[in-house]
């Protein structure tokens, strides 16, 4: 099961070594993360950061194996940025000459590097960003300004404290006209001493959700006062401003950048799999361990496991972490397959790859958020502990849902692709890739679901059928209440909580879909490829049961027939329960990066909570700060008369 | 509108009084309290409880305002034990002497109690704890023990620093007889120095949920070693242990403990409305100035209050809290009449109240802790901000689901008791209060919904009848389901997962049914009325769409019925829309007690935001702590040489 979830030995391998490479050395312990004070736990980010390069130059690691390391590291901070956002950004928008100029720096970190979009006023809609570059043919050069309050450019990650350069979005303007939104590389601090440059105001934006969490990193405010940049910092792959001030597109095809966007999103997608498999890990292991009730006559109490309740909620959510695995393991395939698409000028899948990254980063990140507090309330009062682990991959997992396209905006996204489609359907135009199913419209508005008994629910071909029947018809239905607006726009506005339930539809069903094809194909291992069906048929009743309501309003299936899915549901737990433990094991985690005394492998969950309470600076003394001052007069009866 | 929120003028008036009286006062300020170390935030709830107490004393205030001050004042403390928790446990199970010797100290603060129940390895099953008091006649003594690790008193509020006495619940164990759990007061620390009494191990455990929040609590770990106390020190109102160590029971019915739990949990849904309508309050107002998209043509963005999806992911929040609020005060009532009734020793509406205040301190509980979540969500990246007091929000709120009952575990009694009715159905005994309706089974179990316009969702009578045939057709059925099992007791297990579902329909309708009884009654004010009438049609109508599935699973409704509700749900929105400020403004909440940037009354919002930013302890230096060690190797390339 480790290799199937790794997805190859080499996978496995190099994991395992990288993981135990991290667990044992002393400079990456995170145990005591969340008593840091802001400045400490920042310093302790810095530390990490630089410790992490050390090594992994000193130990000529590969490509693969740093990312490895980082991501044991566990640690947000601005490396993050610089080679997820800073690095590609210059790939992807930048000219061959910029690129030779400024990659080789950022390699070699001789230059720190984040990524400066959003401001004060502005999240999602990029195309209202304030923040002005205004070309000025005298000298060549551009001035970057910070027109208003709201144009302060916040949130970027690695810009409060750390980076000495952005790629820095803002209107250009030159001959008097404002030609939207593009990228300038800009210098924020001196190489010498790390102190803001002349013109610009640098700081961090404050404290966020959770004690350790995100608060290792330095998410950032900027302000630029006629801050001057040479013309060629512009990135100027798709567009240019000549030296005489005149706007000019190159001709290279704006749909490159999508490919960038699909990269991105396919590994939060990823990266979901890994935080609900590590929330999922904690759950069933102390699941595991954790007894209560069930003892009439003094004998031992009954393993939280084994309770219908807990196993309902949880195991669920264990096959969804599958889910997102494989689901993400398919999009990392199609971004491949686009980029070669777009590297022939073949732009005909991109709209769908576009809808299917985008709905899935929302789809799997909601998910992932609210499954990693439900795994936290399945640990009872303990879980509500810093050392159980949870809180902390809580805080620090849900800006998920907001970063990188706030996940209400994504879905609108695949629900104006899905309408698109729809309409085309009339005209005869074929959908493609995971909209295929839609060209059979015919056939599915009115395909009638043939379980008789609860084992028909085992069948992939009426699970399928089914979720493509109420995909379909939810989008058909929205299409049509959008057409009776006096306008399709109205429409659409007034439709926006049906086309959000379309979209989570049809995004769910994809993920069923690449699970099914995931478990048809030769899986080694002895039972393996047997528990992945189990999972896989879990995930897809336990989203029926979940949205019953849509199958049920569509006519995709009968009440009987929901009925039956039900106790189907209830059968597979029962499949499940025995390899419960042995299926979160696979995702082959220590517990340095676990994290958590509730899901230590060798189950030494009290000891382990006892010994850890001691640990809060609460504890160093025994008599509490602040006794003689506030407490002491209150029980002597004295506070009248005292000074607090 | 404000006072159908709180009830009367007089609470009005009073309310506002003692929130302003917090809010002018220095000493509660709560601005810095995600940025203060552990050791720090305890001293300042130590230093705010003792100036709390202080105020009151000096002012003369009422119970009711000295309750208010405190509610206000908005950090969890060992205040809130004493008073919730140990005061209420020796005037419930203390007999007349023992509140006569021990209720004045504990008015007057002369000790500090709190309530030690759980232990580490002991939460919800009561009976299954662990620690032991042994009588021994030679002394006349109880001897309190810790057997085992998993014994260890755990989770207590005000335990691990502050307080001074606890009643602690240990196996009362006498004449080699184990009679099961019992209350001992004891004294843990010495009242002239505050250390630990001989045998006894105190401390804290650990940092908890979020910064801030309810990391001011010292939640904490007692262990006895062969701990000594007279034996006048049991709590003797409902059974005693004679000096020759007889056990005997009282003529007092155990009946009368259950009136404090309806209390305290009366109290707790009184709460979760507090919460939510903070949250919301919060997402609103900032929903009404944040600002995205919408501009064709470089004019003004749209507010975001104003789209479709933000509007029906937000009002059906804020029903919720007016929802909650009156279902609360309506329990308020019950608890007198209870009481009442327990006088009269009448228990005939007994378990049915019970049934009802745990199931909605589990419905509220859980429904707000998502709620608040998803106010955060709604609020864009800024809620992801300390700043923005929806982190601390949730994480101080969270336990609620988890503390005074697990809700799965009492969702499960709810449900018990709903399987006992439906038995007693056949044999013509007729339920009662809450539970009337199931009367009428013969009725429900066939009753066809009579909507056929969009509009015909707006009578009460339409709403009613729809919820109560789902909730009575789901408790039929799932006792149906339960009596097919060999026996009774696996069939419950078995179908577990299903009877919580049909707890929460039963409880929901519960929440519709006293919402629509409040808008039944004459309401003051211009106006007033109908809005109130908007949200409780809102909420009904939000929770008949969230479970479409049991409505049309059961037949209650048809797919079209419910179209047609989700049709009126969309157009209720467009009439809060306008309200929707003003039924925050209601709640008359000061900015302090909101401690939101966003939320503020003024609705300026980003200056104050870009304010708060500085006061991070990470801005104290420009050039962060750890430049030099860490980050310039780095730069200058010499990290192989450096020491790190």
């Amino acid at each position: 099961m480790k290799v199937a979830w790794a997805g190859s030995r080499h996978a496995v391998d190099v994991a395992d070594r990288m993981a135990r490479l991290v667990a044992s050395d002393p400079v990456f312990r995170k145990d005591n993360r969340t008593m840091l004070s802001r400045q400490d736990l920042f310093k302790d980010t810095l530390r990490k950061a630089a410790h992490a390069w050390k090594r992994i130059v000193e130990l000529r690691l590969t490509e693969e194996e740093a990312n490895l390391l980082r991501l044991y590291v566990d640690q947000p901070g601005y490396v993050d940025l610089h080679w997820g956002m800073f690095v590609p950004a210059i790939k992807g928008q930048g000219t061959e000459q910029q690129q030779q100029k400024w990659l080789p720096l950022a390699y070699k970190f001789q230059i720190i590097g984040c990524y400066a979009q959003t401001e004060l006023g502005h999240g999602s809609n990029v195309q209202g960003l304030e923040t002005t570059a205004t070309f000025d043919p005298k000298t060549d050069e551009f001035v970057i300004h910070s027109p208003t309050l709201t144009s302060s450019k916040w949130w970027p990650g690695g810009l409060g404290k750390a980076s000495t350069h952005a790629v820095v979005y803002a209107r250009l303007i030159t001959e008097g006209k404002d030609y939207g939104i593009h990228g300038f590389i800009v210098q924020l601090r001196s190489l010498e001493d790390h102190s803001p440059l002349p013109g610009v105001t640098l700081g961090d934006i404050g404290g966020k959700f959770g004690s350790g969490a995100y608060n290792s990193m330095d998410n950032g405010v900027l302000r630029f006062d006629h801050v001057r940049i040479p013309r060629d910092q512009m990135l100027m792959r798709l567009s240019q401003v000549t030296r005489e001030g005149k706007y000019v597109h190159s001709d290279v095809p704006k749909q490159l950048l999508y490919g960038t966007m699909v990269f991105v999103r396919q590994s939060i997608v990823a990266d979901a799999s890994k935080a609900l498999s590590r929330a999922v890990c904690i759950a069933v292991r102390y699941s595991a361990i954790r007894k209560q009730f069930g003892s009439q006559d003094g004998g031992p109490e009954t393993q939280v496991l084994n309770y219908k309740t807990q196993q309902s909620r949880l195991f669920p959510l264990l096959a969804s972490a599958y889910a997102f695995r494989f689901v993400g393991d398919w999009l990392n395939w199609l971004y491949t397959d686009v980029t070669q698409k777009l590297e022939a000028k073949d732009f005909s899948t991109l709209q769908e790859a576009h809808a299917c990254t985008a709905g899935l980063k929302a789809v799997t990140t909601s998910a992932t958020a609210d499954a990693i507090e439900e795994c936290r309330k399945l640990c009872g009062g303990h879980g509500y502990l810093n050392s159980s682990g949870l809180p902390e991959l809580f805080a620090v997992y849900v800006p998920a849902c907001t970063y990188e396209g706030d996940n209400i905006v994504l879905l609108l996204q695949v629900a104006r692709i899905l309408m698109k489609t729809v309409s085309q359907l009339a005209s005869g135009k074929q959908p493609v890739g995971t909209m295929a199913y839609m060209g059979r419209v015919q056939y599915l508005m009115q395909s009638k679901c043939a379980v008789n008994r609860a084992e028909d629910w085992l069948n992939p071909a009426a699970i399928q059928e089914a979720f493509e029947a109420r995909a379909l018809r939810m989008a058909v239905n929205c299409a049509q209440n959008v057409n009776q607006a006096a306008n399709q726009e109205d429409g659409f506005y007034e439709r926006s909580p049906d086309l959000l339930e379309a979209a989570v539809a049809h995004i769910q069903l994809i993920i069923v879909t690449k699970f099914i094809e995931k478990v048809q194909q030769d899986i080694p291992g002895h039972g393996v490829k047997g528990q992945l069906q189990n999972l896989c048929n879990v995930y897809a009743l336990y989203i029926l049961h979940k949205h019953l309501g849509d199958f049920l309003a569509t006519g995709c299936i009968t009440p009987k027939q929901g009925a039956l899915a039900n106790e189907q549901r209830g059968k597979l737990y029962t499949q499940v329960r025995p390899n419960a433990v042995a299926l979160v094991d696979a995702f082959n985690y220590t517990d340095h990066y676990l994290g958590s005394v509730l899901g230590r492998y060798d189950g030494n969950v009290y000891p382990a909570l006892y010994e850890e309470a001691w640990k809060d600076p609460l504890n160093e003394t025994v008599v509490p700060e602040g006794y003689h001052q506030y407490l002491r007069p209150l029980l002597k009866q004295q506070l009248l008369s005292a000074r607090l």
